[in-house]
């Protein structure tokens, strides 16, 4: 038998850091490289009481279920995005398999091969490979500390007739980045000027460390939010734990009904006891003060390894204090090439993800990104000792070969 | 804001059948629609005492899994497959969020818009739904009760150059047909000899009836497994419970690791708390007794829905009863166009699915889908004597407009 795959999974480029990264499973490691959260941030033993209620609804905990979601954990988050200033009801909402699911079937409504989707450079690495994978075009936009420049956003508009816009405008990964009411504004303004849906990717806006005000969403911020041109998607992974891999949209209902037409062929429907078990959950917690301590802990993570990479003082390196979220993204001296790094870094006990697979274009090699969230203090002091020994080994090679 | 959908979600057909479905939620109209389980046959007890283990694993339970699946319950249907002749390790196996994720991925995977699928007429309605989503073009083959008629095949093959097979070759849906040995061998040797992928959907293959030994997959048949041209999938749904959502498919490395490749991109995973829940309950529990209690259960709803039948002496209709699964396939006489009869139906209190949907091509108008599985007796009872009066009333409707 001779295989012959689809045009479209021959082009999901196979990673050569994956393949790094196998090598770190089951040894001795240290792993800065995913976006895991914290697992003493689990409340482990509320949900173990939460499935053990759901049970107390008999069959129907483990019957199939709406394509949509099950209405009461609907019902929750539609009460949660009002207190968040976006106007929705459960007909506006689909639950899915994270929110990586929900970026996914939007691209299958929405878009054909060869459409184009504006994008921040760097940004999230798997949407990256989920347009790479549609055949979709990703083309990055220009952008600073604030979000992208607006007018290379008008530029790439005109240049490009774009149909939908991918941001992730609070706590972004990889960069932390939080953009200013301004640009949000200007974002939204142009989308909806020339028809363009705003996929705005928020898994990380409760994550927040620099105790302002919570940013608004963009899609808080239309006016007209039952004709919008935003699709909002968030997802309890961060706040709640990953492996109930439970995560929703939000839109209007002509878009959400097309993503449950979508989800109904892809899944028929997320996991119904999972979704029974966050209600449950949700009913008798505490999520403010959960959240709160989430926030604390992982503001605490993020200082020390703020404080660990300073004392390094490594010569060339820089990177910016993120406000929230999970991660910390590094510039190195010029001259690195941080896939070369992660080889030896991984020899050295450490990992990373290269900034690499986050640009859509004009890759900078010479980047990385470093999850806080994961490790205790002391492995993080570890790891980032690790870090230098092989940032310093690589120099010291580097210099070798330019004096060779 | 003016929006425009994909191409591909536009060509998903809207149902008129999903719209009489939805009028009997939260009403009483006895559903024969669904392929839903009997909700006594969950083991609802024990699956609540699996998920309390489950948390014994600590935060494990809650966190990111691998995108191939939870290991134990890979290594537990590996184990299983074996016992069916079928030689398979964890590396040619990935857990999916039920079967039907598994069809979406391989077709992803492996298909690109305009190939051809080779299919039975009629087949599994959502498999139908999604080669239209994906561009893809299903054509029919020619059947009878022993599956795919050889001789089409081979001229079909030869006219359309498909690139795979999808079948349901064990009590198949909606017919619950089961193929002949020499069919299923002459299958193989074609797709082998053509190079032709055979996407083989076993979710009711443990659902039998008819006291033989169980039917070999094809899968099982196929000489070189570590070089197959059968993918093969299957699911927990039928034999524990819908709502934890876990199917998964086995099949050559090269091809699993292309799926997994493209799960990575669409969902990073399945409920890591629903794999190791089942992984506890699978570790704990009579399986095999729990699976010969629902084949009696669902042996005796198909004779009572079958006597009831016969009893009501419908004039030219005619069926097969089923040797397994949750089917039973109904042609009508030929005047009878099933959709319309689903509009009196539900008036009269029961719903069915009519047969058009499964075609690919040549839709019979006069066939439906009967599922037994889900009502008790007394619900069966006044569900099929519903459907004789609206059948009764179709025809006075249809002699009157004939007389007129």
């Amino acid at each position: 038998m001779e295989y012959s795959f689809s045009k479209s999974v021959e082009a999901l480029s196979s990673s050569a850091v994956r393949e790094i990264l196998k090598l770190t499973q089951g040894n001795q490691v240290l792993s800065l490289a995913g976006g895991l959260p914290a697992e003493d941030s689990f409340p482990i033993a509320e949900m173990r009481e939460a499935f053990d209620r759901s049970f107390d609804l008999g069959a129907k905990a483990l019957q199939y279920g709406l394509t949509d979601g099950y209405l009461p954990l609907r019902e929750w988050v539609a009460e949660r995005m009002k207190q968040k200033q976006m106007n929705v009801g459960v007909d506006n909402m689909l639950l899915t398999t994270g929110s990586q699911q929900a970026v996914d079937l939007l691209c299958r409504v929405y878009l054909d091969e060869g459409d184009v989707v504006l994008v921040e450079n760097p940004t999230y690495l798997a949407a990256v490979q989920l347009f790479q994978f549609r055949g979709i075009r990703a083309i990055p936009v220009d952008g600073d500390d604030e979000g992208m420049d607006l007018e290379d956003l008008a530029a790439k508009i005109a240049k490009y007739r774009p149909k939908m816009a991918y941001v992730i405008p609070t706590f972004a990964n990889p960069t932390g980045k939080v953009w200013s009411m301004e640009r949000r504004l200007g974002l939204l303004k142009q989308c909806k000027e020339n028809n363009i849906l705003i996929l705005e990717d928020d898994p990380y806006g409760e994550i927040q460390f620099d105790g302002n005000a919570p940013y608004r969403s963009i899609f808080s911020l239309d006016e007209h939010p039952t004709d919008s041109c935003v699709v909002y998607t968030s997802t309890f992974s961060k706040i709640v734990a990953p492996g109930l891999r439970t995560g929703w949209a939000i839109g209007d209902t002509r878009v959400i009904q097309m993503m449950v037409k979508a989800k109904q062929a892809v899944d028929l429907q997320s996991s119904t006891i999972d979704q029974i078990a966050l209600h449950q959950l949700l009913s008798h917690f505490d999520l403010e003060s959960h959240i709160a301590k989430i926030r604390a802990s992982y503001k605490e993570r993020m200082e020390w390894m703020h404080e660990l990479m300073t004392k390094q003082q490594w010569a060339g390196v820089t990177w910016e204090k993120p406000r929230g979220g999970m991660f910390l993204w590094v510039n190195l001296p010029e001259n690195v090439d941080s896939e070369k790094l992660l080889a030896l870094s991984v020899k050295e006990g450490v990992a990373f993800v290269p900034g690499k697979p986050f640009y859509a274009e004009e890759a900078k090699s010479n980047t990385i990104r470093l999850n806080y969230t994961l490790l205790n203090k002391e492995d993080t002091e570890l790891a980032i000792t690790r870090l230098g020994k092989a940032l310093a080994q690589y120099q010291q090679q580097n210099q070798a070969v330019t004096q060779a």
